[in-house]
């Protein structure tokens, strides 16, 4: 088959361009209306005013007060600043040092808890997931002590699509007294983010899965919880995050978030089919393949597999090579050569989960884009069969 | 005299409008270039070799290795990332829990030390300074313990403009053999930056300070300083800072400073007669002001006085109502009422204080602005002493 003209991309878990109406949105920004926000003359106020309406556009979303709403530099920092802020804070008020968590969180989440055991005297229960990534809500429950702090269970998983029981798990976190955060990150744009039905105390989005900026987050922070600031200068953010505010950003990252909720029905439903024909396609075409997470309760644009004896990092090339940009798990971790934490929470073999895939579908994605992968992955999945050591074994023993 | 047509800004210190070659550089990254650096496919990489790029742009002109230049989201996370990364890893290695400081820092700086002081077990030293805004090396040097862990001292203050003898307080770091910190945040773009000839081990810069946009920022840390990460997750950064990478603003940081050290020399010598002519006007033609910090070795742009008998706020606004754009102080504390704790260290009476205005020039800025300006603020202050109490008082008493 013809490599396409036009590079298809299929990792918007990783990261998404720049809708055109979120830069045009953007641009003045960095141009005519450069001022301050905290600036007390008009060219600054006007700053101030922007930063005013996009608090209240992302607090419409979530369904909570402005003032609620804390931005960040991203997703991460938004993560950190829920663990440290409330962890450091609530510990100070005597209120514990014992963090609940899951063992299939973002690193942004699960390195911040090995930091603050290692460093600062806290303590993590990760609790485990099933066969296709879900936490117990029950585990949750049975988890919390005497000192639990905090509790952070992600809302939907990056790996491996799998939507958590959030609502159930801050049903539990509530009749503790216990705060609850959830990484909304991979959700945002995609999921509804009311966080009263979703009965989370803190939640954490970042713009560039949404079609907005990469560099600026969000940090959701229920009324009364108590957040020690872990950036710490000027009063900006009512004093919850210190910082020059990100004008052009904040805007882009509030008109992309508009944007993703008022035509979230129709592109998740158009999305979702072409999931849909990706994981058939996948699953019936090529053998020894199995598809990762939950089956159906998953984000509607991840599909996600594990493919016997292949490396993901080569299938990946190969994708490339023929103009298919694709994900063997976190872009965040891709570094590594240690085969995926989440795959292994979820029982997986080290030496299969070493073959996983990660298709992330998106706004531009076509059902011809589809059909391109579903023809060409069979022929690079064959080709790195042949290759392969294991495979041949295995072949040669079942035959 | 008639308002001019075009907005005069004199508040460089607090923002400058991003450079349109700048934006032109960030633009494709918005767009076609979209990818994340982490990722291994081609368009992953060529957002990873942008910022390698970047990287040794901002290198060259910190005369350091590219792995010693940290990408952050802001100057104040830069401060931050000094002072608390520093702080804890040294203290995790037993070398002490004492930082020494000045009285004028940027809250940045001087809210994180009482952050670290209050909740962190740490203790801190804050130095004096001249009447000019001087630190005097030997009172560093003086204030070094057995237990001190790191100095932070701002090359150049963001008030009033003083600069700070970097050099020499770096030496004497050195023979004390603890690690220098340098908030260069408003020296960065006009100050040299080669951290050998400061002696420092760390250096903070903000692009919004230099054209750039704002929301990105440079911790440079010298190879052998241990710093311990304050926002974890992937491994971005060289594991010093976690976060998808801003791969546009990382672009746009490394152009506007390489155009700032580009045009140097010539930009520092026209501004700084703009200054010159403006600090002199104002000095001859109102009685009872007097220039604030010290008065040559300040920075080029920087224009800061105090008024006697008047609200620096109120000399804002008129200002801002007659079409110039102008700050009593920092930018970052203009929500509050209390007088510039900067202005209090130099032994400037509470009530004078108040009576603050600061000036801060740029490129775009004429001989004509200046000429405006010091054609109009006279009326204004006469204006607001007229209707001031103390000053009636003051001049019945003289009469």
């Amino acid at each position: 088959m013809q490599k396409p003209s036009k590079m298809i991309y299929m990792d918007h878990a990783a990261t998404t361009a720049v809708d055109p109406r979120v830069v045009e949105a953007m641009l003045p920004y960095f141009g005519t209306r450069y001022g301050n926000a905290s600036s007390i003359y008009g060219l600054g106020q006007e700053a101030a005013k922007a930063i005013d309406e996009a608090r209240r556009t992302v607090a419409d979303i979530l369904a909570c007060q402005p003032r609620e709403v804390i931005f960040t530099s991203c997703g991460t920092e938004s993560d950190n600043l829920a663990l440290r802020g409330v962890g450091w804070a609530r510990r100070n008020l005597g209120k514990g040092n014992h963090i609940v968590t899951s063992s299939i969180e973002h690193h942004a989440v699960s390195h911040t808890c090995e930091q603050l055991e290692k460093h600062f005297g806290f303590e993590t229960t990760y609790l485990p997931v099933d066969q296709h990534g879900l936490v117990d809500p029950d585990d949750v429950g049975r988890a919390i002590k005497d000192n639990t702090t905090l509790i952070s269970i992600m809302y939907a998983n990056n790996e491996v699509g799998t939507i958590e029981p959030i609502a159930e798990i801050g049903q539990i976190a509530r009749e503790k007294g216990v705060p609850f955060h959830t990484d909304a990150v991979q959700a945002g744009g995609t999921l509804g983010l009311d966080v009263n039905e979703l009965n989370v105390d803190l939640l954490s989005l970042s713009a560039h899965k949404f079609y907005g900026p990469k560099g600026v987050g969000v940090l959701y922070v229920r009324q009364g919880v108590p957040l020690l600031p872990t950036q710490t200068g000027g009063g900006h953010e009512h004093n919850y995050r210190a910082g020059t505010e990100n004008v052009p950003y904040i805007v882009g990252l509030a008109t992309a978030l508009k944007i993703a909720y008022e035509e979230l029905e129709a592109n998740n439903r158009r999305i979702a089919a072409l999931r849909d024909r990706l994981i058939e396609g996948v699953l019936g075409r090529i053998v020894e393949v199995a598809l990762t997470g939950h089956p159906t309760n998953r984000l509607p644009n991840s599909a996600s597999f594990v493919f016997k004896y292949i490396e993901g990092e080569s299938m990946l090339l190969n994708l490339d090579l023929a103009g298919v940009c694709a994900s063997s798990g976190s872009a965040c971790g891709s570094a590594s050569l240690e085969p995926s934490h989440v795959l292994l929470a979820l029982g997986i073999p080290h030496e299969v989960a070493h073959g996983s895939l990660r298709l992330t579908l998106g706004r531009e994605n076509t059902t011809e884009d589809v059909d391109y992968v579903l023809e060409i992955l069979p022929g690079i999945v064959q080709k790195l069969r042949a290759m392969s050591p294991l495979y041949k074994a295995n072949v040669m023993r079942k035959t």
